[in-house]
């Protein structure tokens, strides 16, 4: 992590949980025209396990939140994994969020806003949001977000 | 609304609904790139009330098919809700949208093209959309869709 | 199909399924800003007819795989219906990756990386993936799978 990196982060007062390699045959950042397409991510305690359990029965509201800030953290760690690239991050653009929760549970916002909440800490000018609820979520995570970032150019890219 | 805005109404004959704050700590509407990500949005009632109930029990198929449609008004509401932004938009990209249903109801696409049907009627060159089917949503809204936009710049941004 | 298109199929041995119009009021590709938005593909057989059925009753995690893989060759279809323009692609972005499973079925990385395996196999660079499982999918096929390109100018366009 570079300097600049970290300054974001010290911003916010947060600490990175360490990135996970994805589950999967795929990669967990993308970078394409001027955005960061980052694979959708779980949230992690501090030694980078995945929280698992549904949210109505194992897992209640305040808990949930809790882990959609961590899988918001768990999304920056995910960018961070390049040295330098948190700090070209101009805005959060897009989140997909996921709670896996059972079928009369209708708290999906109140849980996702956790996610919202320590991005609208970091970066300006706000973000878009879907939200779902799902019955299954790989490995049983708690929450999944997948994000979209504005990201500006690298000193070193042509302009 | 711009007068540019409502001739993109007054073409299709569509009345919006009053755009719906975000029900989180979010924004409806992020603008970047040539594009806008618009949040996933419910039908709403005439007075801006959203229409709650799972598909295949509380509601059938048509009146879903209604809801979705009212929800592509949603989506159109909150492009509105920027004075001129309406009237840049050149295309709709993408639609991600979510049926909330019983788990072995299966006319998903029947349902959301009440919402396509609206949008073709509008903007020309078709959207690419992909269904599925839940069995929650936040607050247990029947339809939410999400969409990206393709936008024109603003008259005063830089070339 | 032009011989460059045919040509990153031979590089990966494979043969696409007839492309499938969508089930809807909506098109299966739109190009924009330098990205191909492709809808959300079924697995198809030979045929060209969807497969169907839930994972973890009637479809085991290996047969999933495979079908993942053949909705990855829909989703190629898809951008191949356009001569010239699969071989203007230049990475996969980003998928979104569907499994119509029961609610205790955790395996369902498994069942995507049959697509992510493919395409890996077909362009260079890794490619963003979200994963969720749903309790319904349109049609009840067993896989869905939506995708982001990255493409490149037709050699027409001005640049």
């Amino acid at each position: 992590m570079t300097p600049g990196d970290a300054a974001v982060l010290a911003r916010a007062g947060v600490v990175l949980p360490p990135a996970q390699p994805p589950v999967g045959t795929f990669v967990a950042v993308v970078e394409t025209g001027g955005l960061l397409h980052v694979s959708g991510q779980a949230p992690l305690d501090p030694a980078g396990i995945p929280l698992r359990g549904r949210v109505g029965d194992e897992v209640d509201t305040g808990e949930a939140r809790a882990r959609a800030r961590r899988t918001g953290l768990a999304l920056l760690a995910a960018v961070a994994s390049e040295p330098g690239r948190l700090s070209r991050v101009t805005r959060v653009v897009r989140l997909l969020g996921m709670v896996n929760a059972v079928s009369d549970f209708t708290e999906i916002s109140e849980v996702l806003d956790g996610c919202s909440e320590l991005f609208t800490g970091i970066f300006p000018g706000g973000h878009a949001r879907t939200d779902v609820g799902l019955p299954a979520l790989p490995s049983n995570i708690t929450v999944e977000i997948e994000a979209v970032f504005a990201i500006a150019p690298k000193a070193s890219d042509p302009q």
